[in-house]
This record gives structure tokens, sequence and C-alpha cells, in this order.
């Protein structure tokens, strides 16, 4: 979806991949299919479904040998479960591997979400897991800050897109978050860490490592 | 190949899109065909040939349904025409990529080229511009520095590929090259601006701006 996301996707990828040369790295095929139509504005009912667009670039993958598909976007979840129905591949899901790096001890904690409008208003967090007492920002908080933010990163913005993170990310704190998801894959694109005194799990890091454990465990399972 | 070198490629060619949102971006379909053998091995004799995987990785990129191929990985350009022959896409040449960078008044000047001794030894860069003065390094800086230099960078300790490139370019600005071409896709993963007081053309960077202006010409023309 957002190409930058997709790229900080790739690259934590890599990073996460046990290999001492280019052979021991996982094989992957990626679709950058930029022009899905904007995820938040389907879900605002002001846009297209993207939809076809996402089972269609998962099409072209599985055509071209994937064995699993994975999708750095967290909104696009909102249609994991159509998606996962049309294709044949198996689907890794953001949010699982956003639970698996979150302390034990945190499970019950009240935890930050930050995310577009489109991810807060489908519940996909909330739904995959319902005892986490999520904390969201407020609706002045996303209109004003969390998504001209997230516009700002995908224009290549990143001054301005900080400057106003700033701002949400105090806002949260001020409500006694124990631990911040970072619930859209444009916003580690920011340098966030000066800002957050909490543990910070970020979704596409999360995906990343869930990825290379899919794919070392094939691989063994192949052996 | 390279999986560090491609996504730096796609890092490049996002930023040298001009895009204000992401269905501006141009639609990408990525092999990360790491398994390929080994480039330099093979045009050493010591290793098979990557030609097999090459032509397996462009066509399943083609049935995803690209229009045009890069290969961000310049020793792979040996095999340049035996692929382009077994496929039916254009594949865009990184070395032309290259001379397109170059500043004109240099065109006649001594350029020094750093890359792997696949590279050096198969010509590519004499083939395909022979009026330049390509300087090389010599046998034994390519087996001391610049090769123990790429192999450290692909299995990710840049401080050490770092001090022997310092070695090898030092070198090189003795013998009075006027311009450095990073011609080989993994050299631009390490900082090597303050050791370069000349011109320094990067392989990964020009292809990704030939790129660019492939797919915003194709646009064009479909207007």
């Amino acid at each position: 979806m957002g190409p930058m996301a997709t790229v900080d996707f790739l690259k934590k990828l890599t990073q996460a991949t046990p290999a001492a040369c280019d052979q021991e790295h996982i094989p992957l095929v990626v679709h950058f299919c930029s022009q899905t139509p904007d995820r938040t504005d389907a879900l605002n009912g002001v846009g297209p479904s993207p939809l076809p667009s996402l089972i269609e670039a998962a099409r072209s993958i599985h055509r071209a040998g994937a064995q699993a598909l994975v999708i750095p976007c967290n909104t696009a979840h909102a249609w994991y479960e159509e998606l996962s129905t049309a294709i044949q591949l198996p689907v890794l899901h953001i949010v699982d591997a956003v639970i698996e790096q979150l302390p034990l001890a945190l499970r019950d904690q009240p935890i930050g979400l930050l995310a577009t409008t489109g991810t807060m208003n489908s519940g996909i967090y909330a739904a995959r897991c319902p005892e986490i007492p999520w904390v969201l920002p407020s609706q002045r908080s996303m209109n004003e800050l969390v998504m001209p933010a997230i516009r700002c990163i995908k224009s290549n913005d990143m001054a301005h897109a900080s400057q106003l993170l700033e701002g949400a990310i105090e806002l949260m704190l001020n409500q006694g978050v124990r631990a911040i998801v970072l619930g859209c894959t444009e916003l580690p694109l920011v340098n966030l860490e000066r800002f957050l005194h909490v543990p910070v799990i970020d979704a596409t890091d999360a995906l990343a490592h869930m990825a290379v454990r899919w794919a070392t465990g094939a691989q063994l399972q192949n052996v």
C-alpha cells in the first residue's frame, strides 16, 4: 500500500533474517500495489472498496510463487476474512504479530493504539484481541493530529508529521497507557523515540518477525 | 540478489517518484531472489550459472504483471543479452543508467570503478561504454579490500566494510580518477561520503531514476 511503509517492512524483514550471505535469505515476491483505493476512505463510506485490488495483488503474488501472504498495512486487515476466503494462500495477521510482541505482564493493562480512523472504526484490534483494554485517541485528536500526520508521512513531510504525532502521543500518555502500539505502518517512518517513555510495539517490525518465523519454520518442515 | 541492496533500490525508487499520496506511486512487482547462485563465483568458473534462476525470476515477475524489468545487481548484467533474449520484457541496463548520471565534461576523463571481480572480469562497463578510460583497482586491492568489503556488507558488518573500502578508495584517488562509480549495489549501503572528494555515481540510485523515468514516460504515452 504505502510504498515507504513497504520498504520499511522489507528492511526490517531482511534485518530479522539470520543470514550470512545472499543465499541464506528468504525468497520474497512483493507487489507494491500503491494504486489500491484508500482503505480509510472506503471504511468511512467515501471511496471504493480496496478488496478487488487486494485480491488481484494477492493472486499475482501467488502466481509468482509465494506460499504465504503478509500485508504491511493495518487498515487493509479490515478485509482479512473476505480476502482469505477469496485466495488460496495463508495470510499472516498483523494484529496477531503485534500481540505476540506485547509483554505478557501488559496484556491486561491499558494499551494505546495509534492507527488510522479506518483501523479504529473497523475495530480490527479490539475484535482480534478483546481482552486488552485498548485506549484510542479522541475523535478530535484523530482528526486534527493522527490522520494529518499519516497524510504528511505519505507525502514525505516527516518534520510536520513528527510535530503532529508528538501532540497525539502526549494526550495518550496523559491517559495512563502502559504501552503504545504503532498500528499504522506509516508511523514507524517517523522517529518517535524521543516522545515515548513507555514500551512501543511497531506493527511493521512485529509482522516482519512473524514472516521470518513462518518462512524459517516452513523450511525446517521441508528438511 | 542481495536483499539489502534491493531494499536500498526500492527506497531510492520511491524517493525519486513524484507522488503526494500512495495512489500516485508506481506499481511494482519485486522478486527477492537471494537464492540466485553467486554471480562472481560463476564468472570465475567456481560456481553454477545464475542464468536459469534469473530467467525464472523474470518470468515470475512477468506473470505477476510487470511490463519492464530492472535488476539492481551489476554483476548479473554479465547475462544481460542471454536474459533479454529468453524473456518477453524490456530490461533497463544498469550501466546505461550510470552513464546518464555522469556529467558530460567527465566522459573522457579517468573514472574509477568499484565493483565485484565478476563485474570487472566480464567487462560489462567497458563493453557498454568503451570511450571512458575506466580505472580499475589492482588485483591485490580487489582480493584484499574490495571483495572482502562486499562480503562484509552482505553479512551486515558495515564497520569492517567501511574500513576496507577506505583503503581501496584511497588507492584509487591516488591514481587520479575524476569520479568514482559505485558499480556494485552493496557499496552504497556503507556511508562512503567522508572518503570521497570526487563526484560519486551510485549505480543503485541511477537505476532507480531510470526506472521512474521509464514508468512515467510509459504512463504519459498511455494518456
